[in-house]
């Protein structure tokens, strides 16, 4: 393997010292004076958090036979640290609550006389923490793949004939390998951040309130770098997305137009050319490192999750599913060495305050130590008390899927501090459903008896739920390719008490029908979001009828959703399933809202006097997609299959 | 409807005042004497509880207008209530802790100057509350259906040529109708008490330590009275099971055994011919009655349980699945109705004291009204804390299975005070486990994933687990006829942390293969209990090799979990499965008892050097099963499909 290049340090620069430019372009000239050290991380700081500590870890040659030192009104050097590396050093310091804003240097002297100056810069937090408002069940996030949804800046696109310049880029390791090629489904297409900033009228057009993108750090990995969940540097933007002021602008114009920004986080592992695979500080810093360098032997994870909660789970699956690489190109980080553990909770934290986020989706989360992922989650949410995060994990289990909520009340004990989960279980169950024929225990029941599971829940409508994500066949392809049944299912995800994602897409019916499940497929591009695309689904160009509806019927839905209380927040009540269809109504005030599914095709009468408790007799409903106006009476007909939306609140 | 013939009371005076009887005889004729009231429930009452409260219910023509009173030091009557019927009187009583036991005269006058007099008895508790010692994770329950188990008494099998006298049902309205037709599933065979009692020995050297028979409460019913989950009378032992004598010989002679005897009873309804559904003492003694009988509709129950715990379920869904009949020929009781609470309280109670019991099955859990189910429990187990009492729910879904088990922390609040719950869960796991081919998420794994979910149960040791019961498909028909597999599946049972429960003549392969889950036909006549059987299952005498086979092998499994404190109360180790195998391991102390499942067809050679934090390196195991030695070397081979049960108890 090649050794990371020292002009590494160069970009690594230009990245963390941009953050308040608000020039567009993407290289910001500006640096910081007088530093000659290869890595100081997290690269600055900030004054004015709860925690006062603050670990730096120090790269460059044979650092650790240096001596730091700092003098600077309200910063102390508490403990330095060598490491196995002679590369290494970590530095305690602490920060007092008194400490201004500022520069100073740190100077590192060894016992020759030699000596180096890194000038650090602690920063003025830009707004209170208590406005970091993360995600909650008021928003729709829409999940994005970047490199798949639309390509704004063609001057990052390595490899490309439009590409004017790949100077910012021709650092890294592989770039050359991962040249543009649209019609390979796991090479890069060239999406990037600035095409989600383009965009943001669309999005926020359609009624979402939050985006969820996939990882946008360095991937500088051989292969499938586009996914980005092989981090090669936790404190970089992906050149070929962009830069971190470009994220920074992101974040600022989507907060603009009420957008949360919710960045994807991976806590659990790196790629395996990150730059420290080539000089790590210490021999566990990932685990099972010795077997693969040693041994040659790659020990991947067993991914036997349970064995988080199983209190019959031996020693060793346990080690195997946390310690394990998730694959062989993605080693597993040890987060139980205290250095390692500083490290991802101040990386999480610095993204937070660098970018002004509105929520963190944990990558993997019952893959890291889970006491770790407590204290991570635990650390954030002490800084930030109105900010959410989300862990993944891909579970059909709601025991499970409630372990992982904060106020689980677990029987061993365990507090994750995590805001929210991820629901599989009811995800499926809606698809279920409404794939399944009625009968005892199959369709509709199914969304029934499943969202009965919620008295289980710490709270549900803080948990996620999403007709697909980007590791999952798209929803149309789920409900082969029944507009009514996506339709259908969409309301359903929209209205139950939960907090919906809907993946790029879902809105013009996007789907894996070639190869179900296969996730180059699944990440398909956004048509319109690249040069020359015939289809252009933000301006409605080429979208078959199909899809027009769809998207009609979502923009409908979501900035209905973005105004009403009574889904964010309403009480809910729902009816057993009866004669092919199922009632679900939220209820805040004098705000009802009403889900009615019905399966028939033919027409059916339902009497309206089971429904009586919810006291809507009389009152004049509006449907929310049609606007038309329903009087409650003694029945209702419903003419053929489909959702009927209906709400109280004639606003 | 036919009014109940006052001649009822003849049975009821035998069937309470035998229980000291040391006789055989199936009618004694000790009675009561100067009584002259129809009914007075419960027919006795105990010194020395901690609830010194009991509630009369007193039957006869218009004693509505009678007032009682009572002369006997230490009993007062603290309240006397009148129902809407005008023949119902029901009467507190508050027993003094310093009572003694004996009989007094219940004295009742009208304004008329009628007076009526009805002599009552206080026993005394034969042996200290503490001594009632439920089931637990050291009992194996053997299951019966007591009309298809033995035939031993031929003299209560109505309108059998075999029987001599009838005298004692004669007064019955559906007896008649109930003529014993072996060939019909649904009609009586013609088992009973007797031939449970007379079978003790099978039982006992089969393994078994307790016995749950299904219901032995008279069920005066026109059609598929077999059952016995259609009570209409709940103190009084069907004569054409025997008499309350010989149920109290069955208790004494098992307790001689070691074997605790459970009994199955049902508060949640009765049989429409119950004797009280003639003439109710309230309007609300039953829920639905007015529907029922003014209207001529009935409201069966919707049977969504899940409204039980569903914080979103609506008031109608509940009411209906709370209150509605169980099927139309069971009326629901309304056990809101304060004196129908007391009423099923004392019952049990009754039953308990009286007979000696070691534990109750609940039927039909989660439809009385639950708070009340609650207050049911909490009255038993305050008055015999060793008890243990099992509640029957239907579900998959473990949050079910863990919210009614006492200590379940629930987030309602919710404490049913079961000791155990039935883990329908993981029954079907090990079903699916054994049937399913291997894949990841497939086969074995089916039982890893399903223990891991034990970290959310209070106790699940203390949770049954069966192969099959008298509703389900018999374990063999549900194994396809796999012989081996259905021993990996018992011993997997047998083996996991719960009490395990086996429903009679599985071992012996009993099946439902010409029409699998119906139910007469799980409930196959046992060979050997009835006159003339050619095959012979106590004895072995025509049984074919394969039942034989299962017979042994259960014989041998269960002596050996009778006395292996690992498997009562050790600590459970598993591993994910590997290469068609899961190993299981049991361990207390110095005791190791290991299950390996393999379900490779073809020899396989495992390393054992995953398994070694159990231990066991160079020790010497014995085959539960052969008796052969095996040394726990670097590894196994397993030359056939099949479980290898081993221990370190070389006893």
């Amino acid at each position: 393997m090649k050794p990371l290049k020292a002009i590494l340090l160069t970009c690594l620069i230009t990245i963390f010292s941009c953050k308040n430019e608000e020039t567009k372009e993407n290289t910001p000239k500006i640096s910081i004076s007088n530093t000659s050290l290869e890595r100081v991380e997290p690269p600055n700081w900030f004054i004015g958090f709860k925690n006062s500590s603050l670990q730096l870890l120090v790269k460059e040659p044979n650092i650790g036979n240096f001596t730091p030192s700092i003098s600077y009104k309200g910063v102390s050097i508490e403990k330095v640290h060598t490491a196995k590396s002679p590369n290494y050093l970590f530095i305690d310091l602490k920060i007092d609550a008194s400490t201004k804003a500022g520069k100073f240097d740190i100077v590192f002297k060894d016992k020759k006389g030699t000596k180096k100056t890194h000038t650090y810069e602690l920063k003025k937090r830009e707004k209170p923490a208590d406005n970091y408002v993360g995600f909650n069940s008021s928003d729709v996030i829409y999940l994005i793949t970047p490199d798949r949804f639309a390509n704004a800046d063609l001057s990052n696109d390595i490899g490309s004939k439009t590409s004017k310049s790949n100077e910012n880029v021709e650092s890294f390791q592989f770039l050359k390998e991962n040249k543009i090629d649209r019609n390979d489904d796991y090479a890069r297409h060239g999406g990037d951040i600035k095409g989600i900033t383009n965009h943001l009228d669309y999005i926020n057009e359609m009624g979402f309130t939050a985006i969820w993108s996939s990882p946008l750090l360095t991937n500088d990995m051989p292969k499938q770098s586009y996914h980005g969940y092989a981090i090669t540097d936790l404190y970089e933007i992906d050149p070929r997305f962009g830069t971190l002021a470009d994220y920074r602008e992101l974040a600022d114009k989507a907060k603009e137009k009420g957008i949360k920004l919710i960045m994807d986080q991976v806590a659990n592992h790196c790629g395996s050319e990150h730059w420290w695979m080539k000089d790590l500080p210490f021999e566990d810093w990932v685990n099972y490192q010795e077997n693969f360098e040693n041994k040659g032997e790659l020990i991947t994870s067993n991914h036997r999750r349970t064995s988080n909660q199983d209190v019959y789970a031996s020693k060793i699956d346990k080690k195997q599913n946390a310690d394990g690489w998730f694959v062989s190109t993605m080693p597993d980080l040890n987060q139980k060495n205290s250095f390692m553990a500083k490290y991802i909770i101040q990386n999480s934290i610095w993204w937070i305050e660098t970018i002004g986020l509105g929520g963190i989706r944990q990558d993997t989360y019952p893959y890291p130590d889970k006491q770790f992922m407590s204290d991570w989650a635990g650390a954030i949410m002490t800084e930030y008390p109105n900010f959410s995060i989300v862990g993944e994990e891909w579970s059909y289990n709601p025991l499970l899927i409630g372990y992982w909520q904060k106020g689980a009340n677990n029987r061993d004990g365990y507090e994750s501090n995590l805001t929210s989960t991820m629901d599989f279980a009811m995800q499926r169950k809606v698809v279920e459903a409404l794939n399944e024929k009625e009968s005892w225990d199959t369709g509709l029941v199914k969304i029934y008896e499943g969202l009965a599971n919620d008295f289980h829940y710490a709270s549900p409508k803080d948990i996620l739920i999403f007709p697909d994500n980007h590791d999952m066949s798209r929803i149309y392809t789920q409900l082969n390719g029944d507009l009514e049944n996506t339709k259908m299912a969409l309301a359903m995800y929209l209205m139950m008490p939960r907090t919906p994602q809907i993946y790029y897409g879902t809105e013009i019916l996007m789907d894996d029908f070639k190869k179900p499940g296969d996730h180059g497929l699944i990440r398909t591009d956004f048509p319109g979001g690249f040069k020359d695309d015939k289809i252009n689904a933000f301006t409605g160009k080429g979208l078959k009828p199909s899809q027009k509806n769809m998207q009609s019927f979502l923009k409908k839905l979501l900035n209905f959703r973005k105004n009403s209380k009574a889904i964010h927040e309403g009480k809910t009540v729902h009816f057993a399933p009866f004669m092919g269809t199922y009632f679900l109504f939220r209820v805040l005030k004098d705000e009802v809202v009403v889900n009615i599914i019905n399966k028939n095709e033919n027409p059916i009468t339902i009497d309206l006097k089971r429904y009586k408790e919810i006291g809507l007799q009389g009152k004049i409903l509006k449907n929310i997609i049609t606007e038309e106006k329903f009087t409650w009476g003694d029945s209702i007909e419903l003419s053929k299959k489909g959702s009927i939306l209906l709400t109280t609140k004639l606003n």
